[in-house]
């Protein structure tokens, strides 16, 4: 039987998937207070997920109905400010714990369950840590839950914080 | 938003559902690993789950064939005999780690995912750790993966082992 990882060895990488939801900013609290500590030189890795323009609009989509390039870029702007909102959420979370663990952001941009799933592998992560429901507004709405696909895909062990 | 809980705290329960798979002792090395240390009072406790009668022999069951009370009854000396085979291999895996968690060991007879969540409940435990594939081998055949089910029922966080 191979050994399990410890992550209180150090040069662990941590993935947290993080929304706008409040259950990914719990996800993160549970992350920092069960798997790292003060004297552990881990880094966490948020990863925001951005629906494709594609996703997004076809959610909208009815027959007839045409977005204008107005339209599609109030959206993308409304976009980049949700992952800057998101992120700095987290950042504040992150900020409450007396920790050393670096801290790096990764955004993707894609369905969020694939695209999670991947770049877990490809970070070569250790852990994925998200919250139970949905993942993001768009997606929540299109997909059902993310968390059922990635802990059952995902590449490596996976914690659902509820 | 309420406050993560740390594990990392006293008094705290983690339930580790093991079974006959390397995938569960793999799970417990885990938990050992990343939701204990040394300096921590918490209780880790054992659970396995038995299939319940009805559930092994219709898995058996076939037109025209029926189970004498001599087979049924040692397919329940096999059954106990699993239960200390599977503790004391989770004894072994617990016992290479320097470690002053309390240990517990729950047997539950049934359908492995209600009674995994029910216990979980019951319990009150803080999270649940388990492998990713199938529990037991009888249950294997019939019900597929418990941990998906696990990972969106049981009211606690969920660490979901690869």
């Amino acid at each position: 039987m191979e050994a399990a990882k410890s992550l209180k060895a150090n040069g662990q990488r941590i993935v947290v998937a993080v929304d706008e939801s409040e259950e990914s900013m719990f996800a993160l609290q549970w992350c920092l207070s069960n798997l790292t500590s003060p004297d552990t030189k881990n880094t966490l890795i948020l990863l925001y997920v951005k629906p494709s323009p594609a996703i997004s609009i076809s959610s909208f989509d009815a027959p007839g109905y045409v977005f204008s390039s107005d339209v599609i870029s109030a959206m993308e702007k409304q976009g980049k400010d949700l992952v800057s909102a998101v992120m700095k959420r987290a950042e504040a979370v992150y900020a409450k714990f007396n920790t050393n663990v670096d801290l790096e952001r990764v955004v993707g941009r894609g369905d969020a369950k694939n695209v999670i799933c991947r770049t877990v592998e490809k970070l070569g992560a250790d852990t994925l840590v998200m919250g139970c429901h949905g993942y993001g507004f768009f997606q929540r709405a299109l997909l059902g839950s993310v968390s059922d696909y990635c802990a059952k895909y995902a590449k490596c062990p996976v914690v659902i914080v509820k």
